[in-house]
């Protein structure tokens, strides 16, 4: 019987990780729930999953929460501190579930308890990515990835040892402007941008996804899951987001993980580590449906993003950091209809080119914050006067 | 330095293992090498490895391989006696590359003597699969997939324990009567089926990919390998034959295994087993150049090999061994156009229902000769009159 907290647990992958705790609760206790601020629907997951301390980090929603929860026995908090109580509560292993800037302090905190961390936040590696695989090692915590791309290459990779790993290959969709020409690109709406073909996601994602700059920030967790340099690691568009991810071994073999695309069956697979559960509610994979399987090299032409995060992850310190925070200040600019989707590279290449060298690579969450927010700064400069909803 | 004896040196199997040794010499001592009867080419071989011991399983060719390699240093023999002398020789690791029932004798001995197998033969488990498991368990030997489904197999696996399997896929490439009709099929000529549209291989074999049979075959292999009962084996047809195995787990996560279309690839694989070695000869996946990849599910009614030989590892017993024997039977009365290759699995079937319960399940390797000699002859006797060619 494992204990397991869940961050973020009103999010879409909270939501998984809610149901798949449902249907593996003889295997599992839950302790803490954390929501932003839905406090009928983190009472509800509580009381379903019979969670000990349920906690919003938004103070003003705490006493409907305490409300909602009253006579069940359920503990309730609100506020930034409370969030932290409820990382300190007993754990085996955290999911960590909080989207963007807000994920980094209570999954560091969860860290610094030695705990397994099953990452969905993106922000952790990708803004502080040395400072949480350091503290991983040094509490002996492992953290397991959680979504797709970097649990399939968790799994494929096995206990391989890193010196036979030749290169991996995280998979892209390739967005709604897959096929469009370079024009078409740079004019894209955010309608367009959000016309995802195969994911119903967030609209910052969903912007990421059609830039690709979501597979860059990929390549630089991976970079610091997997200790591989840039050089080894490598995207490939697949639209059917069938495979997942790929290692290629020194010899020439190859492995991959697969996957129909259900959040439960990586999901399941962390919680579950380094066992495996069975479930009879996770979705199973029909090749023969899915029949056609379509692999591309990226075009760095018409997708600069990807080559931008890259050369950002070469040269290392704080310029993912500060490649990060651009991009939320560009995306949202563009999501607010202030830049066209063409200028979201050119401002992040902008915003790196006047921060390099200011800043080392952040040595914990703190310093990732500082860099995070003057990079914030210096991209809303860049921006054209008006109003803008960053 | 691990010490390596070659069976079936000048074959194909043995040619990828003799590239792979070359390559790898600095990691590699080559012990015995065995051929049929190409002493030339064996004593090519046994040069360019430095290999201690040479032997032709043709003793009438035992002459000519000794003056090919007088002042050597490496001892020659021939026949079968020599052979058996040349499993004897201190080994780490057996490559068993005779094919057909020749490969069973000298395999079953290297592996009495707690060599591991890197087996490419394929009659070993399916007509003795009980009996060459037992013994791999029973001296702590293990048996190594070489051929490249069972190999992407044993890697997608892992160190997974069996009951997290929920089955196990292999691919097929659907030979070359895949979108063919069942009538065109049924009259198809020895050239039809010859023609297989990516791999170059023997006649046998590819008559055999043709009808599907080689891949009941290895549904057959995969049992004895991984323990899966018939249920939880499944072939799916990918005419581009890039993924080669897929392990499908019971939370949902699909582990495949992919490579170029190299032999060297899985054989390097076992030969360096626990570990991997780098090479630089081994040929690369490129998916993107691969651009697209296919599977549909395998027609039970154009394609009724393959339901034969799963009834058979059902039924259990004598009858995968039975079913060999009738196809090498039939397989070869039709490339001798005795039969058409409509007939192949009529004959297979027919000669499974008569000698139905007559045989158990082999316990070593005599018995399985015994039956596989009263099953062709029972096949031959269903063929029409006439010179056939078995």
């Amino acid at each position: 019987m494992r204990t397991v907290t869940v961050l973020g647990a009103t999010g879409s992958v909270g939501s998984a990780a809610c149901a798949v705790l449902k249907e593996q609760s003889r295997h599992f206790r839950v302790g803490s729930v954390v929501a932003h601020r839905d406090a009928a629907g983190l009472a509800r997951i509580a009381r379903e999953l019979n969670a000990s301390f349920a906690v919003v980090a938004d103070a003003s929603a705490a006493q409907d929460l305490a409300i909602a929860l009253s006579g069940t026995g359920i503990r309730t908090g609100g506020g930034p501190a409370a969030v932290l109580d409820a990382v300190e509560e007993p754990a085996d292993i955290v999911v960590a579930g909080i989207a963007g800037a807000a994920g980094l302090a209570p999954t560091y905190a969860a860290l610094k308890r030695g705990r397994h961390i099953a990452l969905a936040n993106k922000e952790c590696l990708v803004c502080a990515g040395e400072a949480f695989m350091a503290r991983a090692r040094a509490v002996g915590a492992t953290i397991l990835p959680l979504d797709s791309e970097h649990n399939a290459l968790f799994q494929a990779l096995g206990d391989a040892p890193a010196d036979s790993v030749e290169k991996m290959i995280l998979t892209a969709s390739g967005g709604p402007f897959r096929t469009w020409d370079a024009g078409r690109i740079a004019a894209a709406t955010p309608a367009d941008a959000l016309n995802h073909p195969t994911w119903s996601m967030g609209a910052k994602i969903s912007t990421d996804s059609a830039s690709l700059m979501n597979k860059g920030l990929e390549l630089i967790e991976a970079h610091h899951l997997f200790g591989l340099g840039a050089d080894r690691l490598e995207a490939v568009v697949h639209p059917q987001s069938i495979v997942h991810g790929l290692v290629c071994f020194t010899d020439g073999s190859v492995a991959a993980g697969l996957a129909a695309p259900d959040m439960r069956v990586p999901t399941l697979h962390c919680l579950a580590w380094p066992d495996r559960l069975p479930s009879a509610g996770n979705r199973r994979l029909d090749l023969a449906a899915a029949g056609t399987l379509t692999f591309e090299a990226p075009d760095p032409e018409r997708f600069p993003c990807l080559a931008l995060a890259r050369d950002a992850l070469r040269a290392g310190g704080a310029a993912p950091t500060i490649l990060n925070a651009a991009n939320e200040v560009a995306v949202a600019a563009f999501l607010a209809k202030a830049i066209p989707f063409g200028d979201i590279p050119a401002l992040v290449a902008r915003t790196l080119e006047q921060m390099a060298g200011r800043h080392g690579t952040p040595a914990g969450v703190e310093e990732a914050l500082v860099v995070d927010a003057a990079a914030r700064a210096a991209t809303r400069a860049l921006l054209p006067p008006g109003p803008t909803a960053t």
